[in-house]
């Protein structure tokens, strides 16, 4: 095991299957001797005033003294009085940036074998803004909110992303033609920062052109830059063009450096206990969590794990028209370090 | 040719490719004995100031009186002082639904083989109210406005169609767990509508999940309704599945049964005049023109006729991988009348 002081990191193993597949990343980034001591954290069943969710303080405190942190699914409950789990995090961390990488997985077919594309999507305002209201009745409206700080903030992203990870685009995505001012706010700034990356091309795509250039021929795209409602809309599709959001890592960058990783899917209730969940989205969300630190061999070690076990078949979980359990998927990825 | 008095139909011929596909339009009605009566209207280099946009007040005239109309490309002019074409004829006309059936043509071959939807979207209010500003620098805001009568009588025309269209299922698509009031109030009006039909399944599917469906398996759905901003992207992104824009038809229904059928491709300046465009999406446009008319027959027989010359590939244009002019395409299809 590694002699250097271990790092700390916050895990949120979440509900439904959750725990399943937080346990997989566990043995996993255990076997490959990964320097990570995790605090983990449970979603609660009671709403912490301070939070308005079920999310406590302290689990958000832990988030922000380690700057880095892994999530499972959260089923946001359903009735009044509290806000969904994913908001609140991305609201109290200032997760300002969605980071998805989207890549065809070799050997797993799909309609599409040339996709290998980043989705960064603004995370903090923009449609998802919570200001809403009834005009008069029969009449509502909601506000969509785009600023130049926050524009600016998730443009210097994409383009520093794109720089220091060997990419060549950025595509900003938007609707300007028809939200001139506040698409077009956002495009401004990308322009602007774009003029900073004079070795990085840089291109505006209209959103309904880009989804139709999308499931036409996404080998078009490199790293895509967006509002949050647009960024929300095209990662999903994207995750569909490789296989779906049980198969593609999440990242979340908030200020300060801080990182929370997360698989998007959903919590499958259905499933949860069974021994059934395929723990790749996790998995690979860790690997994101691990080059955020640095420790990009350890990155590497695992993620051409996890690919070759998939790319080889024997060991598929049954969403990926496999047999084995999610244990035996896990133990097949140690085979694999 | 037919004894009855015909039927006085408006045509924008539009910009570019826009009257030499007119012309195959044209043709092909003529040969297969269509009793329509062409009006035509050209747009102008002057802006109206009555429309504020280079659509003369007399040419929208000329669809209020007809009733029907077929619409070719119109490209905006890039400048101050005028409103987009599109978006003058769908306020002036009051076009309340966008209809785009999208289906995957026989014998041409794209990544799907199995899409058969129908997309109608909410056309005059949503994130295109065209109300934005700044609220101080470097902040601005844009609203979003749904209103119960307007999302009823989409909603209406969905499920009507559904229902006179053989169609068994309605898809809500929306983001109300975000935007709970304005698509919140969407749904709410649909699910009244749904009510009324209890013969057509009815389901909501939130926009980014929809869009990872439409990727992954089309065949899920069937009639898709939604706000605005989601028709666009949802529309285009189907388009994409089946070949793009220049194959796929679209009409805009507007209150008192006025309907404005369109190609929403681009009026490609850059093949204009060299006989070299595709007509299919103006032409299908045409088709649901006809259907509008209750003209079934015609339409049925130009529809077949039109799949049926794609499908043999001999009289394929460029931009379906052929070698055959617009001119050479048309007499193809009046061929297979
Ligand atoms: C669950 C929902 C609020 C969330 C969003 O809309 O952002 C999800 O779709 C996502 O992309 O993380
Ligand atoms: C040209 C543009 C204003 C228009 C829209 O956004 O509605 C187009 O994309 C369409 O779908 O007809």
């Amino acid at each position: 095991s590694s002699a250097s002081t271990p790092i700390r990191a916050t895990l949120f193993p979440g509900d439904g299957i959750g725990p399943e597949i937080a346990d997989s990343v566990k043995q996993i980034f255990e076997a490959a001797d990964v320097p990570i001591e995790w605090e983990e954290h449970y979603v609660g069943t009671e709403i912490d005033p301070r939070t308005q969710s079920f999310l406590t303080w302290e689990s958000l405190e832990s988030v922000r003294r380690n700057g880095v942190g892994l999530k499972g699914p959260m089923a946001t409950p359903i009735g009044k009085g509290h806000r969904s789990l994913n908001l609140t995090l991305r609201k109290e961390l200032n997760l300002y940036a969605n980071v998805r990488p989207c890549y065809s997985l070799p050997g797993y077919k799909t309609k599409y074998d040339n996709v290998n594309l980043i989705t960064i999507r603004e995370n903090t305002e923009g449609e998802y803004s919570g200001l809403e209201h009834q005009v008069v009745r029969g009449v509502v409206e909601s506000l969509k909110i785009i600023t130049r700080q926050a524009s600016l903030r998730v443009a210097e992203y994409a383009f520093h992303y794109a720089k220091t990870h060997g990419r060549e685009r950025v595509s900003a995505i938007h609707k300007a033609n028809i939200m001139q001012k506040t698409d077009g706010l956002f495009l401004k700034c990308c322009r602007e920062v774009a003029e900073k990356y004079p070795e990085i091309t840089y291109e505006e795509v209209v959103i309904d052109n880009c989804c139709m250039m999308l499931v036409k021929n996404p080998a078009l795209f490199d790293v895509l830059v967006m509002p949050n409602l647009y960024g929300d809309i095209i990662s999903d599709l994207c995750a569909g063009l490789v296989g779906g959001l049980g198969l593609t890592p999440s990242c979340n960058i908030g200020e300060g450096g801080i990182a929370l990783a997360e698989a998007v899917h959903g919590s499958a209730p259905d499933i949860a206990g069974k021994n059934l969940a395929n723990p790749t989205a996790l998995l690979l969300s860790g690997v994101t969590m691990l080059r955020h630190l640095n420790l990009h061999d350890k990155a590497e070690q695992i993620q051409k794990a996890i690919l070759n076990t998939i790319a080889e078949e024997t060991h598929r979980t049954a969403d990926l028209g496999g047999t084995s359990k999610t244990t035996e998927f896990t133990k097949a990825i140690i085979d694999h370090l």
